[in-house]
């Protein structure tokens, strides 16, 4: 290698080492966060439409007869229980899928979504005596639950002693959230 | 070019190489994240004060009459209309923030919070007889949620296509925002 | 310097250029998300333990007895009023964790959850005519609502003036939350 080709490489190596132009940087590190967590933004999404659907069902039924009538008090009371427990659900599902993976957080988010449909729908059918509980969902939340201690637990591995499941742990909780379609 | 200047430059680009101090990095880090989101930070603190002059609201008739007045009634009804939507809100918003670009939904947000402040006042005024639906903010929600939708579209578009119009969008988006300032 | 050892220094240099390998990579900013915000989620579990106690005790009231009874009122009362101010607690939450430093925000969601724990529990044991009013934990939401303050006056005091007082603010935090403990 003579002078004249160690200066191209040179030069070639500092150019390597120039950062990226910054707005493609920003761009890219701008993706890499959506890449992280688009799902839980769809599933996220999809549950304010079911919001907006649950409110507007209230708003019709508030508009259309007396506020004194038992249909009117049966739908504000199964929106007020979903309304109770969508942060809680909200909250579970973005650690969950923060800590450990968004695909299987994601997954049972849409379940749980599922779940609290089939419970506004049946709560508006029953008569007022046998109307379903408060909680739903039990076993969607205990799951996520789980996901983010398991998360944590692996966090806490990798720090204090170096090793690493992570792999397995998001094999295993693939599978795991098959469990989830079991009625 | 001699060999003391090449050893020289070797020195500087090796130099140039080794990462700069852990603790500056992280501070820098951090800064980096709360860059992203300061502005949703501080939509989400003016929206918490907001929540805490509708509870005093609250609390202040809770104390001074009777629990079963018709004023009462109506600001504790006019308060849990505004809680039921708020994690709503909350949601959207920090999803348009992260998915597309933090100063219109920081704005979407502001705009929300002055539509929830004259749905509460709206509310308090008017006889029982007359009061608002049971939605507001329709409007921001939508716009919120379409931000979203934009957002992951750009990013899907990315990821499969190669083909990146967030500068577009973000453009779009920031023109788009004056349409809400409409009555 | 000979050539041959400039080669083998720019082979070097070369690799040391080249990226570490994908996966690793990914599974080491996965790690250092979770590191910034681990203390947060294992909050926000609890919280969401808690929330599913309180639920369990409206749903059991509700089982037992009518639904017209006082102690029913009075417990799904005192769950409401916790759950009203739940996503506001967790907003203001990630918000100072997210912001300034975890750890004093993680302390003082705990201790938040120990008054929200107080207030519940006294609520059930009040007559009627004594229950206790609306609000509760001003002092921690003040306290963490503040630290968003400060977290978001550094981060601009770094970018207009780039004066870094972030170790000095976190110290003092530290320090300050040790007042959230006197009752």
């Amino acid at each position: 290698m003579d002078h004249e080709g160690l200066n191209a490489s040179l030069g070639a190596l500092s150019a390597q080492q120039t950062p990226a132009p910054k707005a493609h940087t920003i761009i890219m590190d701008s993706n890499k966060v959506v890449e992280n967590i688009y799902l839980l933004v769809i599933v996220t999404l999809v549950s304010v439409l079911q919001n907006v659907f649950f409110a507007q069902k209230v708003e019709r039924e508030c508009k259309n007869h007396n506020t004194r009538t038992s249909a009117f008090e049966r739908v504000s009371c199964a929106n007020r229980n979903c309304m109770d427990a969508y942060p809680t659900f909200l909250a579970v599902m973005w650690c969950a899928g923060l800590c450990l993976s968004q695909a299987p957080a994601a997954f049972a988010g849409i379940i749980y979504l599922v779940v609290r449909q089939k419970y506004f729908v049946g709560y508006l059918g029953q008569t007022s005596q046998s109307t379903p509980g408060y909680l739903f969902g039990k076993r969607v939340i205990t799951f996520l639950s789980l996901m983010c201690v398991v998360g944590i637990a692996n966090y806490l591995l990798v720090r204090f002693y170096g090793s690493d499941y992570k792999e397995y742990v998001e094999t295993i909780t693939q599978a795991a959230t098959a469990l989830l379609l079991i009625p």
